[in-house]
């Protein structure tokens, strides 16, 4: 086999917004699979924000990549040889290979997905990490009720397209919110959102509030920052917050400058009586089934929608990262690193 | 009846620290009981730090006190005269009449305290409102698992003291944090705390952390503040934060000088997936009959110990209650307004 393979390797932890000398790209022999392994050609990776949290040394819920580490990063990717006999040849896999175009696994971790049922990238974003992400937040730790008011951000997103459409499907009203009058449209008229507003228009404040008559019931965070100071004022009374992502602050190089809001939010979480709750999606493999049966069954009513967003070309993955941070993709970003070959 | 009524009325809203100008102390004739209404003496009136908030016109949970209208408190009080059937003259009552020497009720909001049971003032401490305060917060919202670590600061406190006993009744380390170190060898000895720590002394953080040598699971939180910077970094993943007050910042005239925190708290909600949930005592009306049957249940066996601070003297409660945001009290802060006549 004379295919050579390549990878992104982390060159150096970024200070701010990362720089595509960040990420090294490499080349290396494609690998031989041992004893019970596959040797796996990506088909596509997923670019998901809570790489850039991967990349930095601060401590959280993960281990950082180290320097000169492959990044991270969850993978659909076809089967090219087995020594394993669960897996043939041609099968297409879910797994977290990493931004690499081959890779070898014991097949342990890695998950049949059916071609047959559906298109292979949805394994990657709506029926993947980002849906059962907005699914478990929304039903578990936001704990819709028809009739209330929801707000997301980043809203014609992964994750906020799905918090949306399903806060739809139980009965809420539904403000999205998103950067630019064309994710707006799509979000209002293709997702059935009943608002969406525009964060880079004027006045972000006062229009929430006007979209949002009768307050906000819950509020699925996944972005901080000025989305967030305009949301604080409109909560009402119990409230809730499922925190999954704070984009806005992970570029930050230090603290924003002052005032302090701790103390202000600290005390109207109490005289609102909030419930602010941070998850992740991996503390609720519980409700993978429950989450693929619902989601299946709606993709097929037509009841949810998505968009991707596929940049061709491994070698531009870096670039692309660095947009999803900046709020440039438009729907689920995928790399799309090689066709399938059966 | 010559006798004459004594009230406070807010005169001024606070800036900062309560300035005793900002209450009144007016006179009035002791009123007549129309039909259906008892007269009562107040006996005993409850200093609490969420009267500061009371004082402010800041958007809170409960309306402000008018300028000029009579200060909110929990009272225990004597029926002195009675057109209530169901209240006799000698009749002890817990109401919330505010702070004044005698006032009217029609009954409906009054609750009968049995004098033959426990001291009558325990119905404004360990068997009110804080207590109740504690065993929700704790119980309802902290969720305690055995084994676990809860710390509490005003430990020596009305709801501190009750946080942390309860805990330990239910198998918890219990590390509190208190002002002094008289009032820290009270919490270990007489309480039974297993560490508290004196806020006031050098390195709270190191001190801290010592004490929580497996990191912090409940963090009851009733001041803010440097406390919860020390707290922050010892959280473990999934650790709940029940907010009952922000006492540090009571007196606060504008947000604190930056960095704004909240980003990194935002963050770390996510990262140790903490909860973090305010609390009211009015919202757990159902666990009422619990709550009064188990601390009744532990105060008799003499696990559950409770300490009054009793100022003399109704012309005292405004600088008690400037004592009280300082931290200067110790124990549950009672003003006694009159003895019983019976």
């Amino acid at each position: 086999m004379t295919e050579t393979a390549r990878r992104f390797v982390l060159a150096s932890r970024p200070v701010g917004e990362p720089k595509t000398t960040d990420l090294q790209l490499e080349e290396f022999a494609v690998p031989q699979p041992g004893t019970g392994e596959v040797l796996l050609r990506t088909l596509f990776l997923s670019l998901d924000p809570y790489m850039r949290g991967r990349m930095s040394d601060a401590k959280s819920y993960a281990a950082p990549v180290p320097i000169g580490g492959v990044m991270e990063g969850g993978t659909v990717s076809e089967v090219i040889a087995s020594n394993n006999p669960k897996f043939a040849v041609g099968d297409i896999v879910l797994g977290r290979t990493g931004w690499q175009t081959h890779s070898l696994s014991d097949g342990a971790s890695l998950r049949k997905v059916d071609p047959s049922l559906v298109p292979i990238s949805t394994a990657l974003g709506v029926l993947g990490m980002p849906g059962m992400t907005a699914y478990a937040g929304l039903l578990e730790v936001g704990k819709p009720k028809a009739g209330e008011t929801l707000v997301v951000a980043a809203a014609s997103g992964a994750v906020g397209a799905m918090v949306g459409q399903i806060a739809r499907i139980k009965g809420l009203r539904v403000v999205g919110i998103a950067g630019g009058a064309d994710k707006c449209r799509y979000v209002k008229n293709e997702l059935g959102f009943d608002d969406c507003i525009d964060h880079r228009a004027p006045d972000l404040p006062g229009r929430l509030a006007t979209a949002c008559p009768n307050g906000i019931d819950i509020y699925f965070e996944n972005v901080a920052g000025p989305v967030l100071d305009a949301v604080l004022p409109l909560l009402n009374t119990f409230a809730r917050i499922p925190i999954c992502g704070t984009i806005a602050h992970y570029n930050d190089t230090a603290p924003p400058a002052g005032p302090d809001k701790l103390p202000s939010v600290w005390r109207m979480i109490l005289s609102k009586r909030l419930t602010v709750r941070g998850l992740l999606v991996t503390d609720f493999a519980t409700m993978h089934d429950d989450f693929q049966r619902d989601v299946s069954g709606w993709l097929k009513d037509g009841r949810i929608k998505y968009r991707e967003d596929i940049v061709a070309g491994f070698e531009n993955a870096p670039r692309a990262l660095i947009g999803l941070l900046r709020g440039e993709n438009f729907g689920k970003l995928l790399v799309r690193v090689a066709e399938r070959s059966t």
